[in-house]
C-alpha cells in the first residue's frame, strides 16, 4: 500500500506516485493532515484551486482486524478555515487499501461547466464525464453506480449540498448494504464540489489482500483485540444493543443533554427519543437493531430504521442527530427525525451541523420550536434546492446566527457544538475549545470518563483534570484515526490493557515494525502539532480556542453550571 | 467638553461621568478606540451585552474651524470582528460638542421586546420608549423627529437593516438640510440595533459655544487653515466641482477602476457614470451640484441629485457607491444607481459593502450583470424586508460569497474592498491588507499619492515605497479622525505646510496646549497601536493582514497587474 494518485482537475491529469519514505508509517488522519500541511497554503481559499482533497484508508484498513475499515478525508475546511479530517465507514477504505492505494490527492479546479467522476481500478484512476449525475441526490447516484458497476463497487458521492459548495456539505460513502455513511463534518463535500467531482467509484478488488509481514502474529493479535472489544460493557453491550442513541437517557440523567438550543441540560420528552424507545420501534417494525458500517465491524452500533409500513427510512441513525433534532430542537416524533436524517443523507449535509443550525434558526423564529414537519420541508425544499434560506442553512450554524443576528450561537471555529453541553460536561468543553478541528466531539471524547466512567472518572462539573483528560484523549484519538480503526475501540482501550497492546501488535505485524506504546502516542502528538501549526499559519491563535461567550454568563439547569475556564487554563492544553 | 454619558440598556440607567484625565486630549476615533479597547472584551460577541457603542465628536467639533463637524462611532464590529471606527458628517457632532458631551457610551442589552430612543439635552440623556418607530426607514424616523422636535433637532437613526442586526447596517445621521449621512462601514447599525436603540435625538444647543482657551489665536489659525483648503486643486476645485465622483474617469484612466467584480481595471461605460456626466445631469435637473455634510464645510463635495421630474432622489451620492453599482456591477443608468443609493440610505445599509456584495451575487448568478432594476427590487423588497436573500445580502460580501460558494470574494477581514483595485493601485492594497478596520480606503488613502499625485508620486504599479506610504497615511489619518476633521483636509496637508501647522494651532488654541507636529503624529501611532492590540486579543494576527488569494493569481487588465507583496513585506507595516 504505497501508491499515491494525484488527480489534477485543472488540467485533467492523473499521476501515479510512490509514497515518499516519510509517509510510509502514516495512514488515515495522520496521512491526510501531513499532506494538507505540506501541500496546501494555509491562507488559501478553501474552495479555490489551491486547496486539495485527500482521501486515505487507515494503516490497518483492508486487513482482517475488527473495526479497521474507516476512511479518512482531509482538506482545509470551508466551514472552519482550519485543517480538517473527517472519517467514515463504508466499503471504500478497505477497497482502496486492497488496491494498494495509500491516498488519492485531488487538486486544482476546472471551470464549473462540467461534472466529473473519478474511477479507481487496479490499473489506475481515470477522470470520466458525469454531467448526467449533476443535481442528483446521493441515493440516486449510488443506485446509478450499482446499475453500472454491480453491487460491490465502492462509491463516494456528494449530493446537491456539495454541488452547491455549501460549507456543511459532507461526502457520502456507500456501505456494504448499499446504505449511506458520511465523511460528515467540516464541509469536505463542498471541497469535492469545488473540484467538480460529483462522485468517485472504486472497482472492487475482489479477493486481493493487503500485504502482512507476519500473518501469524497478526492473526493472534487480531483475535485478542476482537475479544477485548466484546468484553467491554460499552463496545460489547451498550452500543450493540441500543446504538449510539443509548446516550440520550444517560446525558439527560447527567444534565448534559443540550435542550432548546443549549438553554437546558435536560429534555422533558427524552423517553420519546431514547435509544431504548428506538430499539423498541425498530424491533416492532422488523428493522435491524444492529448493523455495521463496514465489513469486519463487530460492535454493530448502526441500525436500519423503518417507517410504520416497514419501508426503509434510514441507517446509521446516530445519537448526535437524534439529540440535535430531538432535544435541541424539541422535535418529539422519532419518525420525523428519521425522515430528516434520510433527507440529510440524500442531499449530503452534515446532520450534526444541521441539527445545531436548526436550533439557532428556531431561536431566531425562522422555524417553530419542535416543528418536525417544517424541518423536513426546509431540508428537502430549501436546502436541497438551494433557495436563499437553504443557502443560509447549508452553510452552518454560524451563518444562521449571523444572518438572523443571533447571539446564542453554539459554534467553535464556526463549527456547531454537538450533543454534550460543555458547561455540565466540562471535559468535552475543553475538546471543543482546543481541538484543531473545531467543535468535534470525536476529537477527544472526554464524555467517556466524565459520564460513562470509562478509564476512571473525572467529575464532569469540576474543572479539575479536564484539560489533561482532553489532551490525552486527543492525542490517542489522532493516532487511532490514523489506523483506520473506529473510535469506539477507545472504550476498551481505556479499561483493558490488551486492546492497546494487540492494536500495536497488529500494526507491527503488518508493517514489520517494532513500535512501542510510546511511539504510538508520539505519532498522535505529532499529528496534533502538524494540524495546530497549519491552523496557526491560517490565522488561528489562542483567541479562537474559546467557547462562545454566552456559555460563560448563562448557567444551564439543572446544575446551573457555567463555562468557567480561564484563558490561561485552556491554553495549558498545548503544553506538550 | 468633558461629560461622558454612560447609558446602560440592560438596567435602563444613565450615568453622567466626567472624562478621566487621560481621555482629555482625545476625541473622535482616538476616544472611541480608547474606550472600546479599555472596556470591551476583545472576544465578546459583537451583538451581545458586552459590546459597547461609543459615539464621540472630534476634538475640534463645534468650533468655527472649517471641516470640523465629523462624528465618530466605535464598537467591536459585527462585520469584521475587529475594533471599528466609522465617521460621518451631519449635525450631531457639533451639537454634542456644544452640549459639552465628549462621548456617549451605550452598553448592555435589553430584552428584544421593545425599542427605545435616547434623548440628549443640556440636562442629560433619557431613555424613551420608541416602539412606534420600529420597522420604519430612516427617512420616516427623521420626519417623525422633525415633527416632534423641530428642524434643528439632531438625529442618529437605524433603519430596518440595523433593527435586524445585519452586519452591513449603518447608522444614519441627519445633516443640516435634513438629508442623510452615514456612519457607514463595519455594521455599527447592528450594534445599535442589538441594544434596541432605534434612534438618538439631540436637542439643538442653539447659540452655545465650545470653550476656546485662546479665541484670537484660534480665529487666526482657522482663517489660514480654510484658505489652504481652497487653494489646493483637489479640495478647492476637483471635489467642489464634481464631488467624489470625479474619480470615475481618473481611476478608469489609471486602470484601477474595478469592473465586473474586480475582473477588469477599466469600464467601457465609464462616461455614463462619471462625475462630469453626473454634474451635467444635476445642473440640467436643477439639483445642487455642491452641498456640505455639516455646517462649516467649505469643500462641499456632496450634492443633491434629482430625478427627471426634479424630485429629490438622494444626497451624498459618492464615488464609491457609483463605482460599485456602476462599474463593478455594470449598471449603466445613473438614475438606477441613485435610486439604489436612496433605498440604501433609507433601510440603513452601507452602500460600499452593498455594492461589493452585489458584484459577488452577480458573479454567482443571483442577479444578472448590470440589472439596476433588479438591484432596486432586491434592496427594497428583500434586504429591507429581511427575506432570506435579504439576510444574506445584509450581512455583506463575505456572507454572499460563502452562501453561494464563490471564490472571487473581494473582502479583507470580511469587509468589502472598495473602488480602487489593489493590484493596480498597490498603495491602497497595503491599506486594505493592514488597516485595523478591514478594507477601509479612508484608513490610509494611498490613492492620493499613487494616482492624484498629491504629496508627491509613487508609481501605483510598483511595490516600492507603498508600505511606507500607507503607514504614514494611516498614522496621519488616525490622528485626523480624532479631530472631527473631514479626511479631505489630507489633500492640502500633503502639499501645503500651513494646513498642518494651522490645524495644530487650532487644537492648541482651543485646549490651551502646546502640541507639536511630532506629538500629533505620535497620537496617530498610539491610536493604531491601541486598535491593533485589541484586534490581536480578538484573534487577528498576520494571517488576517492579507488580501484575498485570487488577487495573487488573477492578473487585472489593462496592466495585467497581480498582487505580489510577500508576507514579510506586508508585515513590515507594523514596524513603528
Amino acid at each position: 500500500m504505497e501508491t499515491i494518485y494525484r488527480v489534477n482537475m485543472t488540467d485533467q491529469t492523473v499521476k501515479k506516485e510512490t509514497a515518499p519514505k516519510e509517509w510510509i508509517g502514516l495512514g488515515g488522519r495522520g496521512l491526510t493532515s501531513t499532506i494538507v500541511a505540506k501541500e496546501v497554503p494555509p491562507t488559501c481559499h478553501p474552495l479555490g484551486p489551491n486547496n486539495k482533497l485527500i482521501i486515505a484508508p487507515g494503516l490497518l484498513s483492508g486487513t482482517m482486524a475488527a473495526q479497521s475499515g474507516r476512511l479518512s478525508a482531509g482538506a482545509k475546511s470551508p466551514l472552519t478555515g482550519t485543517i480538517k479530517e473527517s472519517n467514515s465507514g463504508g466499503t471504500a477504505s478497505q477497497q482502496l487499501a486492497k488496491l494498494g492505494i495509500k491516498a488519492l490527492i485531488i487538486e486544482g479546479r476546472p471551470s464549473a461547466e462540467h461534472w466529473y467522476r473519478l474511477h479507481v481500478t487496479a490499473e489506475g484512476v481515470s477522470i470520466e464525464p458525469a454531467d448526467d449525475l449533476a443535481g442528483k441526490g446521493n441515493r440516486a447516484v449510488i443506485a446509478a453506480m450499482l446499475d453500472k458497476f454491480g453491487d460491490k463497487v465502492g462509491v463516494l458521492t456528494i449530493g446537491q449540498a456539495g454541488e452547491m459548495r455549501m460549507a456543511a456539505a459532507n461526502i457520502s460513502v456507500k456501505d456494504p448494504t448499499q446504505h449511506i455513511r458520511s465523511l460528515g463534518r467540516g464541509g469536505l463535500g463542498a471541497v469535492m464540489g469545488s473540484k467538480q467531482v460529483k462522485c468517485i467509484t472504486i472497482e472492487d478488488p475482489g479477493p486481493a489482500k493487503v500485504a502482512i509481514a507476519d500473518e501469524g502474529k497478526f492473526k493472534a493479535a487480531a483475535k485478542v483485540f476482537a475479544k477485548t472489544l466484546l468484553d467491554h460493557p460499552v463496545s460489547g453491550e451498550g452500543l450493540p444493543t441500543y446504538g449510539t442513541n443509548v446516550l440520550i437517557n444517560i446525558l439527560n440523567e447527567a444534565g448534559g443533554l443540550p435542550t432548546r438550543n443549549f438553554r437546558y441540560g435536560q429534555c422533558d420528552h427524552h423517553e420519546k427519543i431514547s435509544g431504548e424507545t428506538m430499539r423498541d420501534i425498530i424491533m416492532e417494525r422488523k428493522g435491524r437493531p444492529k448493523h455495521g458500517c463496514h465489513v469486519g465491524c463487530i460492535i454493530q452500533c448502526s441500525q436500519v430504521y423503518l417507517d410504520p409500513e416497514h419501508n426503509f427510512v434510514t441507517a446509521g441513525f446516530e445519537y448526535e442527530t437524534i439529540w440535535g433534532l430531538g432535544a435541541n430542537c424539541l422535535i418529539e416524533d422519532l419518525d420525523d427525525i428519521a425522515e430528516c436524517d434520510r433527507i440529510m443523507d440524500d442531499i449530503g449535509i452534515d446532520s450534526i451541523e444541521t441539527a445545531v443550525l436548526i436550533g439557532v434558526a428556531m431561536e431566531a423564529g425562522v422555524i417553530p420550536w419542535g416543528d418536525g414537519k417544517e424541518c423536513r420541508r426546509v431540508l428537502s425544499e430549501e436546502v436541497g434546492k438551494g433557495t436563499p434560506l437553504g443557502r443560509i442553512f447549508g452553510n452552518g450554524a454560524g451563518m444562521v446566527g449571523k444572518a438572523f443576528g443571533q447571539v446564542r450561537v453554539p459554534v467553535v471555529k464556526n463549527e456547531g457544538i454537538p450533543a454534550y453541553d460543555p458547561r455540565s460536561v466540562k471535559g468535552i468543553g475543553v475538546t471543543y475549545a482546543t481541538s484543531t478541528m473545531g467543535a468535534d466531539h470525536t476529537a477527544g471524547y472526554s464524555v467517556a470518563t466524565n459520564i460513562l466512567k470509562v478509564g476512571g472518572f473525572i467529575d464532569p462539573l469540576s474543572k479539575k483534570g479536564q484539560v489533561e483528560l482532553s489532551r490525552n484523549l486527543q492525542i490517542a484519538t489522532a493516532a487511532i484515526d490514523s489506523t483506520g480503526m473506529c473510535i469506539f475501540i477507545a472504550f476498551p482501550m481505556l479499561d483493558i490493557p490488551e486492546t492497546f497492546t494487540s492494536l500495536i501488535d497488529m500494526i507491527n505485524a503488518q508493517y514489520g515494525l517494532n513500535l512501542g506504546a510510546d511511539e504510538f502516542m508520539e505519532m498522535g502528538k505529532g499529528i496534533l502539532k502538524t494540524e495546530h501549526a497549519f491552523n496557526q499559519a491560517a490565522g488561528f491563535g489562542k483567541a479562537q480556542d474559546r467557547l462562545p461567550e454566552f456559555f460563560s454568563y448563562e448557567p444551564i439547569p439543572p446544575h446551573n453550571a457555567v463555562w468557567d475556564f480561564t484563558d490561561e487554563e485552556l491554553d495549558e492544553f498545548w503544553n506538550f
